[in-house]
């Protein structure tokens, strides 16, 4: 595609450019580049670099922008900058963001700095952000900004077009003012385009929406970003348990959600931290990687003591060592398929009580359908192959029972690890590959055990 | 979390309610129940039953919504329904829907259904759709809706204001006038927040944001998405090559793309459908997942005839082909978190010429720390389980070999499964499986054949 090769040359080119003039040493030149670049184009830059053209990039940026930029980037190379400012130039940084960007970058400072950028803000913004922080992670509290513009029930149109242009300028991504009474509580919604379509002598009153819908403070993300997808919200009220207006989400920041969310699974299915960064050093991913690796490492042998159980068959016959290894491996991705489907499904909100079951049963009717074609074609590979018809048989019955018990595993386990309050994209492969494992070489092993003779 | 429990659980009610009025064949109540729903919430229950209860809930809907409830359904559940649905019901319904929902509608119908459709619309909607359908499908063009509102430069606010108010109602989520010459050619854009707070004497011309980025009609949707989420627009307009103003794209269909496009990546990685419908029927589901472990059988009995090469260490050795499936399986997780990395790297753009090579290098190493901490880890675990200091030797060995092939061909084989075109998301994994299998088998038995004499 023209358009995507063009799109894309430009942050290349960018890159290329920036590369060439930090090599000759020219870094007034790439002072200049930065300069006319936009603070996400600058993010993309940073998050395109090894580690040292990092460091010297970050410090050739117009520190006007610096906080614009730190909007911008992943968690992990946010804490990795941020590491590398003083105080002061924290607190000069952080004066322009955002509530929500603002919260985040405090968050993650430990106690000391924290206190010494927040003594360097001016009053207004400690006050904003201390109340942001009161609200935990991964909530509706923690999303929102609180820039509402809020306007009062018993005027017309004509008096808030005034007081419009007499504030001056919105906050970016407002598209509507919310209407509260004296006690801040939540009333309505008028749109923007309410507010230029109607005559300018309509009370607000009559055109406000009162059927808007709000969203609660203690709301998860995830929940939130749902509500905007399946309504198309641009934005949304946040009020209290009582209805007051606290601040509001922008569908910029729900697009952030969604995109880490989905990054989370992903990542998560492999082991991995959302927050990896693709460029951290070296050390620090390896130390990441080791967890989930000694997790499988301990799946693996747990494996290999079964095997272990059925040494003596192993001992006799070479084939079925040589064998073994396939009844496991299509159990695991025939498990994974199931898996990555409930996932997807509790992801989405769909996944009740009643479907559950039926989602069960569907699944592990594949697990029959997928284990009957399988063990024929295993069969017909291993006479082709070995020329041994019982051993044909006892691996297509190995098939047959593992790719069953592949189905009902992919179903049950991310929703067992959800009543259990554990990520499912987190441990459920992890769990998953355990089962089929080992429920594939007890099968094989034993039925050759039982038929193959001592 | 209780607000996420109270949201879930009224989708849930929802649904417990329908199912027991539905089992109880108290049908106009069901009619009743759905009548007062919001279609997107509709949408959410018919992906969440079953196929036969999806059908009669199907039968049930308003006929003046299900324009509306298509919209929000996924691909292969919008397939089902419209299936079931006549020419002219068809013709009915899609009417009043966005041009790039008809278009994906009429796009999936057959030949002579789609002539019947498009023969029962009124001209207007003939026209607008035949436009949208010369786009090619994942373009910016199939992406966006025609409904945009023009102004002209050389007017004041006042004028556009009066314009506003005799028009009376905006498009959703419209946020920005665009400016056009006489050819229709796009001059900038004036944002509704803009006519709210400047005086009414302002010239558009003066404050009308000439910088406004535009978006080619041949650029793709996920490159789209991309532009959206770097620069947190709202809506952009879409214009051809001449820079004519064609139409807009609003951020509602953007967040369906993220959604499709993170979907596929991990659905793809299990080697599935992204349109896949959770409820889909039994026998669908398992043929599609068919191609998958087929390709997979083919994997596992690669990796068999590897074991067959060394038949002779097996027969003598019952202990190898015990510990034979640990270093493929420490391979797979190793080389699949790189793959899972390098993936997202390259969907997020961060990929060029020179930061790939400083990426392969800094995987391999990964691999090769890893290669060295497990080679040490499973060496003490086989001492310590078979007091056999040779055997721990050898597998250390393989388990090294084994880690640094599988950070260099994670690393490695996305890129080039970009550059051969093919999808690394799905056909990565398979592929990497393969090569840490294969090594591993080959490193491990090889040794083992070596040392342990014959």
């Amino acid at each position: 595609m023209p358009a995507e090769t063009q799109a894309q040359q430009t942050a290349i080119d960018h890159l290329e450019h920036l590369n060439q003039a930090l090599d000759s040493g020219l870094f007034v030149h790439v002072r200049e580049m930065l300069h006319h670049m936009a603070p996400a184009d600058i993010a993309h830059i940073l998050e395109s670099s090894p580690p040292k053209t990092r460091q010297i990039l970050w410090q050739l940026v117009d520190h006007a922008h610096s906080g614009e930029i730190l909007e911008e980037l992943g968690e992990d190379m946010k804490d990795q900058l941020i590491s590398l400012m003083s105080p002061t130039h924290l607190a000069k940084v952080t004066a322009g963001m955002d509530t929500d960007d603002l919260a985040y970058v405090l968050r993650s400072l430990p106690d000391s700095l924290y206190r010494q950028v927040l003594q360097s803000m001016s009053v207004q913004d400690r006050t904003r952000v201390e109340q942001a922080l009161s609200y935990p992670d991964d909530t509706a509290g923690s999303l929102m900004n609180t820039d509402t513009v809020t306007i009062r029930p018993d005027v017309n149109i004509d008096v808030v077009l005034r007081y419009l242009r007499q504030r001056g300028e919105l906050p970016k991504a407002t598209d509507t003012l919310y209407v509260v009474d004296h006690q801040d509580c939540l009333l309505g919604g008028v749109t923007l385009a309410q507010l230029l379509t109607y005559s300018s002598s309509t009370g607000i009153i009559s055109i406000m929406n009162r059927q808007l819908e709000s969203i609660p403070v203690t709301m998860t993300d995830s929940e939130v970003a749902k509500l905007f997808e399946r309504h198309d919200w641009l934005s949304a009220p946040v009020v209290d348990d009582k209805g007051k207006l606290l601040g509001r989400i922008t569908i910029d920041d729900v697009v952030d959600v969604i995109r880490e969310d989905a990054e989370h699974s992903l990542m998560g299915m492999a082991g991995m931290d959302d927050a990896e960064d693709t460029f951290g050093p070296v050390l620090k991913s390896a130390g990441r990687r080791s967890l989930w690796l000694s997790l499988n490492l301990l799946t693996a042998l747990l494996a290999a003591s079964v095997s272990n159980l059925f040494e003596g068959t192993l001992e006799k016959f070479a084939t079925v060592a040589i064998l073994m290894t396939i009844v496991p491996s299509m159990g695991g991705v025939a498990g994974n398929q199931t898996l990555v489907l409930v996932i997807r499904g509790i992801a989405l909100g769909h996944l009740g009580q009643r479907n559950t079951r039926w989602l069960i049963v569907k699944e592990l009717l594949i697990g029959v359908l997928n284990g009957l074609l399988w063990a024929g074609l295993i069969f017909i590979a291993v006479w082709l192959w070995k020329h041994d018809v019982t051993l044909g048989l006892l691996i297509a019955g190995a098939m047959l029972v593992n790719l069953t018990a592949a189905g009902l595993a992919g179903a049950v386990i991310p929703i067992l690890l959800k009543k259990l309050h554990i990520d499912p994209a987190l441990a459920g492969g992890m769990v998953l590959t355990t089962v089929t494992d080992v429920v594939g070489l007890f099968a094989f092993l034993g039925l050759a055990t039982l038929f193959l003779g001592h």
